[in-house]
């Protein structure tokens, strides 16, 4: 790092532990383009992070969950809460057009200054996406956000990854939906703290409650069974009951001890993300070295040598006792 | 790894390599198991393999994928091709049922000698079953099944990921699925070579096949502009015509160099992705040590620690020269 991205980025930190909003929107570019001004702006914010409740919104397209953001981010305003809204979309250009439709319905919000809202696009892989996410709630805890919703777009491992940095997982779903979203959405129940039935004004809300409420029976009685949620988001019925199923959730976290050790997976994730992703780097960066890389490609492209044997030396080659392991023989 | 398992790979890979069923079966649950034996019985077969067509196919759930999948051994079985199935799984216990029901309906398939049918479902990490793919898909080529299909159940990347041991992949949509499917399946038209539009005896097909034909209008001219087929698996119509834009994208490939450039781009992500689970593993084979991830993740949870400068700390303890690479400054 060189030294005017040091000073810079404690400028920007000082700036964001201010609660100055182009502070908090220039530290969140930063992050979000994964540059060098990172490490140093997160050493400096880590310390005052930890303060938030971090709520995480998932579920299928057209589920409704920005309207149910927006309605949950008033809510937590009018009980005097700063609320910072992150909208992660790890979609394709090709869906830009709605996501930017469901934004522009959240508005209101923008006007109000005890409220930070801030999209985040996918660039390259998504788990550069749930990196940025970790860091992006860290600078709006930091900068005194009290409460932090985001928001993610569609339903599979990728969500599941972002919504890791929350505390509390809200698994929003709507009635009516035909058996292939029920198909998809099937790796999401697990990860739910919180369901919320949304578009409840629909026929068939009830009756996606007590499925729900089946498939919770089903799985036994852990210690904290998900209570179900019946919103209706653009008339903001049921939204206060939400709020106080995510307030109950967050009382059993610190309550059970539950909340530190969901705090210590997330620092483990987060760790290992970190660290693979200077792995790579560090790989692509020698890859033109002979014994790199590139000429184990070719090595394997054209079938000289098969991929175990070609990543086997490349990884002798880069991590320090990695021959001396191997002589130890496997675990 | 030790002498007897270095032994039993070697006999394992002969049997594949003579065709053996029961070899071949054992050999990818070793590949599936990601065990010890993995690395010595690929470094036999791999200077074997490269000689079968990879044919990957995705589509959201409820298109038909299985059905359409048994055609199309069906068909190339008929032209005296032998062909082996990988029916990818990448969900939840949840769905098992569904799957399972797709499953039984390929019984035709399974009492023919000339068919390999094998499904994998996910154990832990997605980044591990790609992998797994990959390995299953050697194994068929080395053991002589010169068309291979890939089929994957689900949409997103981690199904991006595995079709991409493929050297064709095929998209499978379905007339009339809602606009929630069409926002999820935008993902993965850009990974489209083939288009099928199956359950095409449905209302909405043409139009569906115009839709299609106008993004692909919308994204421009490359050199393979993605034939779109017309199929209706149950009764087996357009069946032979999708087979006929397989085998026109395959002499597409073999004549314009594409096909080599796919081959070491899968060659690199191959390689990456196992240097990258090679490192995972020294991560936590070293995580008690003093310095190691155990004391780093109590560091961070406790925000003694911020997550970048505990990677890098990590980081600096693991990789050749890494200190010295920080020295030099970024790239």
């Amino acid at each position: 790092m060189t030294a005017a991205a040091g000073s810079g980025s404690e400028e920007l930190a000082q700036g964001v532990l201010a609660g100055h909003a182009r502070a908090i929107g220039r530290a969140i570019t930063e992050v979000e383009r994964d540059s060098g001004a990172v490490p140093g702006i997160l050493r400096r914010l880590f310390p005052r992070t930890g303060r938030a409740r971090i709520i995480g919104i998932t579920g299928p397209p057209g589920a409704g969950k920005s309207t149910l953001v927006q309605r949950l981010g008033q809510t937590y305003r009018r009980s005097g809460h700063r609320v910072g809204i992150v909208a992660v979309d790890p979609s394709s250009p090709f869906t830009g057009g709605a996501i930017l439709g469901d934004r522009i319905r959240m508005a209101e919000l923008y006007t109000d200054p005890g409220v930070f809202i801030r999209s985040m696009a996918t660039r390259g892989a998504l788990g550069g996406l749930a990196r940025a996410t970790s860091d992006a709630v860290d600078v709006l805890d930091a900068a005194g956000y009290d409460v932090i919703l985001i928001e993610t777009v569609g339903v599979g491992q990728d969500e599941v990854d972002i919504v890791r940095a929350a505390d509390t997982t809200v698994v929003v779903l709507v009635p009516g939906l035909g058996d292939d979203i029920q198909a998809i959405k099937a790796g999401i129940l697990e990860i739910a703290d919180v369901f919320v039935v949304n578009k409840a004004e629909r026929e068939g809300a009830d009756r996606a409650v007590a499925e729900l409420s089946m498939m919770l029976d089903f799985a036994g009685h852990p210690p904290w069974r998900p209570p179900i949620v019946k919103t209706s988001a653009p008339s903001g019925t049921g939204v206060p009951e939400a709020v106080a199923a995510f307030e109950a959730h967050r009382a059993y976290l610190a309550g059970s001890g539950e909340g530190l050790r969901r705090r210590a997976v997330r620092a483990r994730s987060r760790l290992l993300a970190l660290l693979e992703d200077r792995f790579r780097r560090a790989v692509e960066a020698r890859a033109p070295e002979p014994d790199g890389l590139e000429e184990a490609v070719r090595a394997v492209g054209e079938r000289r040598e098969d991929p175990y044997t070609a990543a086997g030396r490349l990884f002798d080659g880069l991590v320090r006792g990695a021959r001396e392991a191997a002589a130890r023989g496997p675990a």
